[in-house]
């Protein structure tokens, strides 16, 4: 089924304690598509300015990546600087901001991006957003949002809005205590739902994910990684992967949601293991296939092992177990 | 199998955000024996002063915990007091520390305890772990630690000394990051195992916990709660629900130990939903059960559902398979 998406397009000079880069590719909708295009075709609009490398649109149509939505502006391409802790990988600071041709983005669709099954927003101003739902031809299976503090706190009405009408909110453990207004991150998540989605995904980093599909719950760990070199682009990879499995099986159930959010993981755990998306755009189906059983080792135990009123409880706790 | 743990017992003054008690039960032994005698018998080793009440006795030999090893000495028991924050009920603050009696702990053990199976050194003076040991009449079947940040910094070479003859270790992530010296979780948890343990588990709240076991790696989240009460606590009812299962099974293999992480967890959400150990202390071995199926359905998703080969990779990716 196809894949939408639509974000922007950036270069990066990033720091991480594992050594440096200037002007990667980078951008949400960059990380997404090199994922999701593992998984299935996707569609990317887009604006780039008249310093985009050839060599970076070569690398996203070899991927079977749809750019005929990415429009090229004179001027420059959006670009952002930042440097990691050294003390603490998951800490950063923004050094520069520029958004250049980011700053005119009026994303437009063509008819068949109008017709998409799956939409995913990645994180822009929830105006455009609005705007992109509004050139649909008809409501698309699936709409997944991600947004981040500083439209919750500047945006909020437009933000509001656009929530409402989608299926799947991607948002981190802060933004989503921030959005709700509520610290207990299960009644924030509620609260979030409350609203519109039908599923709610907290994002928590080396963490892992937390996935509140209508009244169930699903915890997904982060891939344990014995060295993260770039921690940019996680959470859009993860995104890519996730939408980029219900893309390719057409699976919402909650099984598929469930599956999803690994193959998210997994996407997003080879993301963070080189600078922009070099280890993404590197990797083979059964680099993924091999991670995913990974994940299944990760998280497996007996859990039919378990007869807790079998015979091991002490006397006095048997008893009072006899009783209830 | 004999479970025995030597720490603290201790009167708490907490206020969290869902309220407060002054001279609440607590210690790390106290919520380690109540949240393993759900599972099996155990040993306690502590001390308390004059002022320590005959309903709290009452309370643990009720449920079946041989307090023959609890010494009473003149004075006061131990008596922390603190603070949870209102913005983070993770982060809270020591408003006050009365060791009292505690400060002359010198733990004895009798024959029976000299001669235990498993073994749980609570977060004390590592001079004092130290002096269990070498109480043993033989190698127990297996050796668990707790320690913190104060040992970790105040007192290195005797908790080297302790971290070298044990099996597993407890910690929290800070205090792993800490004492390896390292950021990165993985690559601090291997440096620990090396000196000695066969496994490292890093406690990480309600982020649940990663287990290293030899070169294993397991994750068990935490349960989502949409209340926590008090968070004191949690980490002892944790290794009590850990080492509580150990004992009572006699299965320290890694399945056993994946299982005893989750049966932890359990226990450990248990505690937090409630001041002092009153949850802990009214559930039934239904309630264990209930909630270790409801970790069965929190983690488990279709791990055989992705054939990533199978058919659903665009054409590219899918040439690019066939040549791997």
């Amino acid at each position: 089924m196809s894949l939408l998406v639509v974000g922007s397009v950036a270069y990066d000079s990033v720091r991480t304690p594992e050594g440096s880069r200037d002007r990667a590719l980078g951008g949400s909708a960059m990380y997404f598509s090199v994922a999701a295009s593992c998984l299935t075709e996707v569609s990317l609009v887009g604006i780039v300015g008249d310093d985009f490398e050839r060599t970076h649109v070569h690398m996203l149509e070899a991927r079977g990546v749809d750019v005929s939505g990415l429009e090229y502006a004179e001027g420059k391409t959006f670009h952002w600087s930042g440097v990691y802790s050294t003390e603490d990988v998951n800490q950063r600071e923004t050094l520069d901001t520029q958004l250049n041709v980011f700053e005119e983005f009026n994303p437009t669709l063509n008819p068949r991006q109008r017709d998409s099954d799956f939409v995913f927003l990645a994180n822009i101003d929830p105006a455009l957003q609005l705007r992109v739902l509004e050139q649909m031809k008809r409501r698309p299976r699936l709409v997944a949002l991600d947004s981040m503090n500083f439209w919750i706190d500047g945006r909020r009405d437009d933000l509001d809005r656009i929530v409402r009408g989608v299926d799947l909110f991607f948002l981190d453990e802060g933004e989503a205590r921030s959005y709700a207004g509520e610290f207990n991150i299960v009644r924030a998540a509620r609260r979030i739902q409350d609203m519109g989605p039908r599923a709610v995904v907290v994002k928590r980093g080396e963490h892992g994910v937390l996935v509140f599909d209508d009244d169930d719950i699903f915890s997904a760990p982060a891939f344990p990684l014995d060295s993260v070199v770039d921690p940019t682009g996680a959470g859009d990879s993860f995104a890519g992967g996730f939408m980029g499995l219900l893309a390719a099986t057409g699976d919402t159930s909650r099984a598929g949601i469930r599956r999803a959010a690994i193959v998210g993981s997994v996407m997003g755990s080879f993301a963070v293991q080189d600078f922009s998306a070099d280890r993404l755009t590197s990797i083979t189906p059964s680099d993924i296939q091999d991670r995913f059983d990974n994940f299944v080792r990760l998280t497996q135990f007996d859990g039919d092992g378990l007869k807790i009123e079998s015979g091991f409880l002490p006397v006095s706790l048997r008893a009072r177990s006899a009783n209830n």
